[in-house]
């Protein structure tokens, strides 16, 4: 399978891997939730190459999460539902990859609570585990 | 930056990315998930070369999110806490990238209802997007 082919997968995990399965896309995704917005700033910030946040600023315009505007890189509101994608992933990395405390605290602005990613059932509000999640083909399959 | 120096920054978010920030790796997991335990049948499974495989295959048993034991491949507890960062991606692609429908539900084993990633305050309970957020020094690095 090839790189464009993750698309015609019929898999939501999948799919939106052919813009977000790319750690660089992910960390300048990062920045710009973090507030950053211009190429040389995203470029100083991540110590990355030229041509590679080239390539991932215009997949990510291409794709619909960042637009470019007057030389600014925003997010769009397709774009900042990768929040808990990319919260998730902190979640797991303070876990398992901060042996000395969590580097950064995301905090809730209204209470200062700490802000954190769940798995719940939509109907009965189970917090759930892969244990307690089946598979069922669902209506873009199923008919 | 490279990639082994991403381990490096003071950023869980980052940090998981040297194994994670790959899209084979996070199908090799979609795979483990769906209870593919077999190298020939991930093969099969994912049309990825084997070499690209093995090499998904030993860095996940290296970090540890993966066992090697009698031929199969299995989810370690540390593995298993990758679920929210697949599941944050099915809802994502779920959203924007399945015109059709939802190609899989994912169901409550006990109730039936659809398991879903959120975001909230471990304080106050409120359910919060990236907007409700601020970042502070954790305590990996206010000392």
């Amino acid at each position: 399978m090839r790189y464009g082919d993750l698309a015609d997968v019929p898999c939501s995990i999948t799919r939106p891997l052919v813009v977000l399965g790319d750690r660089w896309t992910l960390l300048v995704l990062k920045q710009c939730f973090a507030g950053t917005r211009r190429f040389s700033a995203l470029k100083d910030e991540l110590g990355i190459s030229r041509s590679r946040l080239v390539d991932r600023l215009d997949r990510l315009v291409e794709h619909g999460l960042l637009r470019h505007t007057d030389g600014d890189y925003r997010l769009t509101a397709k774009g900042l539902d990768t929040y808990p994608i990319l919260l998730a992933l902190r979640d797991f990395g303070d876990k398992h990859m901060a042996p000395g405390g969590a580097p950064f605290s995301y905090q809730h602005a209204g209470c200062g609570g700490e802000a954190h990613v769940s798995v719940g059932c939509a109907a009965c509000g189970q917090m759930l585990t892969a244990r307690d999640v089946t598979l069922a083909l669902g209506p873009g399959l199923a008919s």
